[in-house]
């Protein structure tokens, strides 16, 4: 079928994330009213990023520059390491501030049905990465308390999600650090700030009566 | 302040029509982790559309060309004339296939709140188009029957939104075409199919309590 450049645009458009055809014929219509100000920046824009935008070789955190923003920035703890399963987990992160650590994105979940083994995921490269942060600096001799002091303040905190696949994700990887010298954590679950008990599912509410916390 | 490739996207895709901030990080996201099958071909797309898309000159449609396909499909009755807002109403009714005439697109109503006057409005172009139509066409003589006949058949169905803005407009508009001979008729208010009246607005339901047909 020969398919003219408007309903090209709109079918595009329409196969973009949370978005259908009546959406997508919005936004071109949008667009076209917007040619100069909006729709050529914005096709440049995607132009630019796919090419400028790249996986930081490290975390495999997004940015223009790897390693990215958050690995150089020395002002961050290179002790403390945050697992998540996608680069908008590290947004989600990074909008709390109450983070101030590095990352390692997995780029997505182990799962069966989805066939996503660990090579589809950065799991060795979270692996190597370990081993580099972990590796025994040398010491002079009768050193060695100095030395544990030093390993035992990394720590890996497990931010995945609370889900299936989240959570059989976080055990594998949990059990592929377990040689290494560090402390592994996961984020706490219960009920969320704001949360009314009464809407919450019983999972949650036996998680937060089983990790209650003195008053 | 300086803003990465990635942070001036996601910008950029939170100003279009329904979408926000979370809805355009997602976005970019997928579009980052389909660069060569998607993000390239759509910033393409659009820029194609940007320099190829044009409003029809006679009747404001959209389409690569000018006239727009629909004001050059032959098998079409040229004697009917759908008036509309907006482009996406010509998708709306064309969607039905149950009209079979052209169009008329007004680029938008009369607003006194957002001050758009008839000069706005591609309302001049109408009347000039209504000119060349029912302009008297040469007869031999004793054949003003004939040349009745034709002008009776031509209709303008005013096609606007029951709002405000867009019933002040089709009673503008109405007013400028009475000295036409035209016959001018406009969508029917009523209860939409497949609504339940305890759901209906008052307005609607008086409306189509006046306006009911023998059944």
């Amino acid at each position: 079928m020969n398919e003219g450049p408007l309903d090209h645009l709109i079918r595009m458009l329409a196969g973009l994330p949370g978005l259908g055809n009546r959406s997508a014929r919005r936004i071109a219509l949008h667009l076209l009213e917007r040619r100069e100000t909006l729709m050529q920046p914005l096709a440049r824009a995607m132009e630019r990023g796919a090419s400028e935008i790249c996986a930081c070789e490290a975390c495999g955190n997004l940015d223009s520059i790897s390693p990215c923003g958050i690995c150089r920035d020395h002002g961050r703890d290179s002790a403390k390491i945050c697992i998540v399963a996608q680069v908008s987990d590290v947004w989600a992160v990074e909008r709390t501030g109450a983070f101030r650590g590095r990352y390692h994105v997995l780029g997505g979940l182990l799962s069966a049905l989805d066939g996503v083994g660990p090579e589809e995921l950065r799991i060795d490269l979270l692996l190597r990465r370990m081993e580099a942060l972990c590796a025994p600096v040398a010491v002079p001799a009768g050193g060695f308390a100095e030395e544990e002091k030093v390993q035992q303040n990394f720590e890996v905190i497990l931010a995945l999600p609370a889900t299936v696949d989240g959570q059989s994700t976080a055990h594998y990887v949990c059990d592929r650090l377990r040689k290494y010298p560090l402390k592994i954590s996961r984020l706490a679950h219960g009920v969320p700030v704001g949360g009314e008990l009464d809407y919450l599912d019983d999972g949650t509410i036996v998680t937060a009566l089983n990790s209650r916390s003195a008053a």
